[in-house]
């Protein structure tokens, strides 16, 4: 996606074809900075660090990791290393571990020579797929759109409400429950996106980042205010992502997400969820009892980044001295306040048969 | 309520009998700061610029900003000047006409010279007052959590979700949602408040504050997580204050709290609205239709006031620059979804019939 003209994907090679170039996401929504990672110490430290965050792009930035090591020493110690070292960056990323399976067997296959070229390749091919498959979500998404479009009076626009970031920054390029929204906007749709501020870590900003870089109109608003504005018409319809989806169609994911889709259901919006299929985790059923919800700092919950009077980013406590602060990372919306899945394959309902059926080769 | 030990009012009079002191609201929760109000002007400044807030307590120190006018003043001209300078420091509170309707009228039939004294003894009346109405409904809502106490297993705590600040610093003394909750305590029932932060204005801090001065158990939690928390049987109860409370029982308080309502219905947790009967306005009947919602400066939900690492306190643009916001300030949360609404003069269900039973003269 574009930032102020300029094209953009979240990971990609320098003109010298070896290093990786990634944004980096710590210092975003505020400041716009490139890093270059020319080792795989430092892809490692990327991910673990939260340079970059979002499942697709760490899966895909790993496999870059990867390429890095064998550009230095493509031996078979170094291969094992290199994958050891990346595969406890972070505890829970899914694609993380994927994109290592992956790449790291297919080196060990080839003479020392070929690595580093092939590693290369295979990182490019898991960064396009991961491509290709934010945009057949967004293209399934974008015909939801189209359909309420459509039954708008001409001249109005339609009102998407979003929670948390799941666009391009999440992923090498267009995002999950953002893409629809980007797909609509190329197309001419009057889109407009009620970005919720997403407390406590504040991944609204990102998504305003994201919107208004290239040039989607949004406002950005308390997690407090979806309601209201359900309750006035001024939804057409919620889209969000998750990081994880059970086999009967629950949903986990950020903190927040449940109580939007309980109030689209008592207003009668639409409220869907885009997800790549490698979420989907058919080993658990019942969201609410099966999935723990990580608690996370109080730190995050008392303080936040913003930009001070002087310019500089600052770090406040915005709550009073001492206070014992929750952090629930996430929660578990339940199937039946969903209206679809938007996957790369298509949207279907949110039930067991329905996604078993899409995607038959796990039944 | 208690500040580390001292007992304190939000509004008080001095040694000297005449001045009158406030908490300066605008400081907390970071700072606890006493303002003396030694004039009229000073007392209207007290309340438009917001040095103190909340409804009752703005009554309360309307009046004696009468008094102040009257010590300096008595004559009839000053009498009428005093109503007028301070009926429109704030354009939505009911109890500021209601108090000064009530003062003014009473002084104007007495002589001059007796005036002053009268001033201060109906100022005084009527922050005594507020805080009797506040204990009754705090007696009427322990009768609730001592229930829910009794029901649960030894040992474990009651744990009380609120979303912004119905507490004592709303009030002259007690509270409304959160007086239940003193009494509780008071009592030695084990309680624990999950304080909703409510962004945009983070007022959770206040309650925070309150809660922490006074000793009662409490967590700072995001706005996002309360259906989570329902979910896993972490909310034994919701108690929240209402703005305005129409005549079938639909209740208008900060935005998000319809969030809360919705999630407590999900889950069976019983939602209560604690309110002094004033607040009741039999001339609407549909709070979603009828109730226009006031929006506010988007700068209140893109800025945030906290304390940096130097102990200064700093306000901090947290939205990426150029952001619109939104800042919708209430919400309307239908009746049906309110398990009760606590009075002055007992709990009742949200409904016309109800309403009026409890409230006849209004009939």
């Amino acid at each position: 996606m574009k930032i102020k003209g300029t094209h953009y994907r979240s990971v990609w090679l320098a003109e010298d074809g070896c290093t990786v170039e990634v944004l980096d996401q710590t210092k975003l929504p505020f400041e716009l900075a490139v890093i270059q990672l020319t080792s795989l110490p430092l892809a490692a430290t990327a991910i673990k660090d939260m340079w970059i965050r979002g499942a697709p792009l760490i899966g895909a930035v790993a496999a870059y990791g990867v390429a890095l090591a064998m550009k230095q020493d493509a031996s078979d110690k170094n291969l094992q290393h290199a994958y050891d070292t990346l595969v406890i960056t972070r505890p829970t990323a899914i694609n993380l571990k994927w994109a290592l399976d992956r790449i790291c067997p297919q080196l060990h296959a080839l003479p020392e020579a070929d690595r580093q070229t092939a590693a290369y390749r295979i990182a490019s091919e898991i960064a396009d797929e991961d491509v290709e498959l934010c945009k057949s979500i967004g293209r399934n998404g974008l015909d939801i759109i189209r359909k309420i479009a459509a039954s708008k009076p001409k001249g109005e626009r339609v009102n998407i409400l979003t929670h948390c970031n799941a666009g391009w920054l999440a992923t090498v390029d267009w995002g999950t429950a953002l893409s629809p929204v980007y797909m609509a906007h190329e197309e001419g749709i009057d889109v407009h996106v009620w970005v919720d501020e997403t407390r406590p870590r504040n991944q609204g900003g990102l998504t305003a980042f994201e919107l208004g870089s290239h040039g989607v109109a949004h406002t950005l608003i308390a997690d407090n205010a979806g309601g209201h504005l359900m309750q006035h018409g001024e939804v057409d319809m919620c889209i969000v992502g998750t990081d994880r989806t059970t086999a009967r169609g629950d949903v986990c994911n950020k903190i927040g997400t449940y109580l939007k889709a309980l109030a689209a259901k008592a207003n009668n919006v639409p409220f869907y969820v885009a997800l790549p299929s490698p979420t989907i985790d058919f080993t658990v059923y019942d969201g609410i009892k099966e999935i723990p919800i990580e608690e996370r700092s109080g730190e995050e919950q008392s303080h936040v980044y913003g930009i001070d009077a002087t310019g500089k980013r600052n770090w406040v406590n915005t709550a009073p001295e001492g206070t014992v602060c929750g952090n629930f990372a996430f929660d578990v919306t339940p199937a039946e306040l969903i209206t679809g899945l938007i996957t790369e394959r298509g949207v279907c309902q949110a039930n067991e048969s329905a996604l078993r059926a899409l995607f038959p080769e796990y039944n």
